[in-house]
């Protein structure tokens, strides 16, 4: 070992040996925490670049121009920078950046880095190991590192490229390959601030796969295709050609997409081969299995991040979450248990939200496809809400799915779009569903109510009403985005309310009979008949059910969420 | 009984008669839906106005002009009047207006009603009664009923004689008396868009007493001052005269305060007198009792909304919260129970939400003082954090107290102040309560991340982990609006940050010690000492004070919430 390392705290004699590689969310907590815990601890964390603890999920808001410099991202809320300085200064953890892992040796408890300035090989004994190597983003296509035109949006780096290509004129328009959380933060900056035309392309038949069901994702779609994002889904992508001028993406049909530039957003794998080679448990995709204590195969060796698979608390399944408020509370967790507190981590529900332009988008739990993947059997209903009290002047709608379990109504998942506060559902729901909640423990909710923050009576409460009349009374929603099929469709909306979307079926009659004038209607119509009442939100047809099924029709539904839902969806291509 | 009443539902001779008493939230819930599943009842609502059916919490804001009148109020999302045309023809039931419930026989099950216009008395027996009588405003002044220049604000027309007097220019200044949810949102509504002088009289020493702690009021005490409302707080009004062209408040203290228009919004009584005078049960104030079937001290009576009691779930007290959120709840509730389905009512928390002007105010569970005044031994951890990721545009703060139970940790209350989102941190946490969960829970939640919508780690995981760094680790904070009482002050934050809030101490001395430098500085410190630390938001402060800890100083605390929160509650007159 050379001289340079027998210093700081390699050079001291006493304390736990405590080595965290990589700088960034879960190692800093997991560091600091440490240090704040363990005085007398040796902590060292190492990474190969500089630039660390960025906050990552901001890079799309650097590219967008709302946060001036990816420097912003490293900067704590006092605005000092979280350099190696800082860590050593404010928290007391010694950072050495430019320090490649290159192997663990997990009998002997020790890692071998390379300085990659120098080329110099160390060896560094360790008590306990942290493992936070994060994610890289996936890359089929081998973009050249140095590529102008072709980034993916992972690090400071990406969007100073792009953006230069933006300010510079050098860039106008950009395809966007991944319709994931990044692919669409993305597909927002370049358009939104900059006005550059986006393709936004998709291999699978809608965006955010995975984290929103089809019908959900279709009011996305018309976001985008509102905001002249063209949309080229269940379309994969072949290869990606860098020109003189631009860039050239090849899809599987033969179509060629030409651009200035290309963002490939197609998500990240797990940066892993380093454990994985030393033998920690990892599942097939890389992502290190650790307990609930965050300890991997071996108990002296934690892990957290993105470098991580955790277990979903409504299936019990392994499954690959890269999200960063996962980062932070289970790295601050291992400062704990290295501390010698053993705590548990919390249950995961997977709950998580994205902006796309004027649409706030959240979700937690299971998706009906999840649900049905798993072999849950499950159902659905549908809602829109606004998020204040409906006259307030400032309210905005809200569209809903949950998704329950059949057998006994428990909750099983929520997603929530629309230009209104999203994230509070969200989160509500998650503390339900950790807790393993149902429909009926809904109607129970005590939320705050004002009309300037939400109705008197809030968008869970309706939608655990939705779930008992389907499953105790039979009234059940058709999905908002699905071909009107019925033997006959009655619209009970206003006549003053018709003109905001008219329905539109191919195959059956639409009589318009607004509520109020239903029940003398009500002797005209064949209880034999299938009919399917639609209205704006779903609430006036639900209603209009309900007393038909009073009155001894036994066939019939209501339209889910609504014309308003239908509408804001009605761009979709699915 | 007259012919004119032999038709409607009364009329009928087959099926169970459901007599409600008092179209609003509660009682028009429990008709619709006990219709609903009820088809052959025999439902007639009573109510002695014509104006029915007002979302009254919206009345502030008719007021101030973000709604353009009163019957906005009464309209259904989709512009329908909520009138008896339309309970009769949208939702099948009866409501009669201008009858006066003035008598109920329990043993003959039956109401006695006067015709308020021809002074009939009639007779309506029932086999289900459900009293949803509602409350009206506590008047010590005996106000006259035609007064133009003296109000409370309970009813549309008070709202439109006020309304009257501000655009004909009569009411160009106000005394508002009561600091409570109306009293703030009724001054807000003056001063916002009138620009009209407002006093706001308390005889508390704060606003919105029972529902914040002091320093919490504190910050709207700084909120309604920068608005130019004058705040008169601990004062008692004696009397209110109306003269010729205005209105003299005169308080215990002699003191007399003129003004055009007064308006008197000391809260709400129930309106019971009927109920109990045939022998239902009720709290001293006259809320009725109920059980969690929502039934009153007679099995076929039931009763919800303003006019009842609730039992708070964190104490087992009786407890009175005329809130729009659980009439509307409880009401629907009423309506299953009626039609046989036997429903439990939820755990109350007591949440609540009010707009102050530019603050958004929530809370949950128990105030300290509440949990203090019922022999609860408790404490509270204070934070001060942003809504969305700090470097995110439109961040904004928010102050947040969190009180728990000192024994086991048990969370018992919440309450959140800012220009940022408070009610989803609100709404998370009464779902926590209403579940008996603890500050170790709140490490737990598994929130939505992304930058536009909270930080990485939101604030309830701070606030729980500063519980457990209080109780299993002695790191205390003081309250964010206390004297600055210790040995030693030290702010550690950075020398830019200092102009923004200055600390101030008549007793201790005060050292600027940016945290960076605080580790150099430490030998050069009395272990001894009793050490303050300060900080702008409360997250450095104990920082430095776990690292004195860890150095062997024992007597050392942090400022909670920070000089931020001490800065914006900086004209508190407590």
């Amino acid at each position: 070992m050379a001289d340079s390392e027998l210093n700081g705290e390699l050079g001291k004699t006493k304390g736990t040996r405590i080595v965290v590689i990589g700088a960034s969310a879960a190692g800093m907590r997991a560091a600091c925490r440490a240090r704040r815990l363990m005085p007398d601890a040796r902590i060292l964390v190492i990474d190969s670049t500089a630039e660390i603890s960025v906050g990552a999920c901001g890079l799309p808001y650097v590219l967008a121009g709302d946060i001036d410099s990816g420097e912003d991202l490293r900067k704590t809320s006092y605005d000092v920078l979280r350099d190696q300085a800082f860590f050593e200064n404010f928290k007391g953890v010694e950072v050495r950046c430019g320090l490649c892992a290159d192997r663990l040796d997990l009998d002997e408890k020790l890692v071998e880095v390379i300085d990659i300035a120098s080329g110099e090989r160390m060896r560094i004994d360790f008590d306990k190991l942290v493992l936070t190597t994060g994610a890289k983003a996936m890359d089929p296509f081998n973009i050249p590192v140095d590529s102008k035109r072709i980034r993916a949006m992972k690090t400071p780096r990406d969007v100073r490229t792009l953006k230069h290509g933006l300010e510079t004129g050098q860039i106008e328009s950009v395809v966007v390959i991944g319709g994931g959380f990044i692919g669409c933060e993305t597909a927002e900056a370049f358009s939104a601030m900059w006005g550059a035309r986006v393709t936004l392309i998709e291999a699978m038949p809608q965006v955010l796969p995975g984290v929103l069901d089809e019908e959900m994702a279709a009011l996305v779609h018309s976001q985008l295709k509102e905001q002249e994002v063209e949309l080229v889904l269940g379309k994969k992508v072949m290869s990606i050609e860098e020109m003189d001028r631009g860039v050239e993406v090849m899809l599987e049909s033969g179509r060629k997409v030409k651009a200035d530039a290309a963002v490939c957003a197609l998500g990240v794998v797990p940066c892993t081969e380093f454990g994985v080679e030393a033998g920690l448990n990892a599942l097939p995709n890389g992502a290190l299995i650790v307990d609930e204590y965050m300890q991997t195969s071996h108990p002296d060796v934690y892990a957290a991040g993105d470098c991580i698979s955790v277990v979903h608390c409504l299936t019990g399944e392994r499954v690959y979450l890269p999200l960063g408020s996962l980062a932070n509370r289970h790295g601050r967790l291992i400062g704990d248990n290295l501390a010698g507190r053993r705590r548990k981590a919390g249950p995961i529900t997977g709950s998580s939200a994205v902006k796309v332009f004027d649409l706030n988008v959240g979700r937690t739990g299971l998706t009906k496809a999840q649900a049905e993947m798993l072999g849950i059997e499950c159902n659905s209903v549908w809602g829109t809400f606004n998020d204040k009290a409906h006259y307030y002047p400032e309210t905005r709608e809200i569209h809903f799915k949950l998704v329950y379990r059949t057998s006994d109504m428990s909750l099983l998942g929520l997603q929530a779009i629309g230009q209104g506060e999203v994230v509070r559902e969200v989160d509500v729901m998650s503390s339900l569903l950790q807790r393993a909640a149902n429909a009926a423990d809904l109607l129970d909710l005590d939320t705050a109510y004002a009309p300037p923050y939400s109705g008197a009576v809030s968008a869970l409460h309706f939608l655990g009403a939705a779930v008992l009349n389907a499953e105790q009374d039979g009234l059940r929603p058709i999905p908002p985005v699905s071909p009107l099929n019925a033997e006959k469709i009655i619209d009970v909306r206003e006549p003053s309310e018709a003109g905001s979307h008219p329905v539109e079926s191919s195959t059956a009659p639409i009589l318009s009979i607004p509520l109020g004038k239903l029940r003398s209607k009500i002797s005209d119509l064949n209880k034999e008949e299938n009919i399917l009442f639609v209205c704006a939100r779903g609430t006036r047809s639900y209603e209009a059910a309900r007393m038909f099924k009073n009155y001894g029709f036994e066939h019939v539904v209501y339209l889910g969420g609504g014309l308003s839902f239908r509408r804001d969806a009605s761009f979709a291509s699915l």
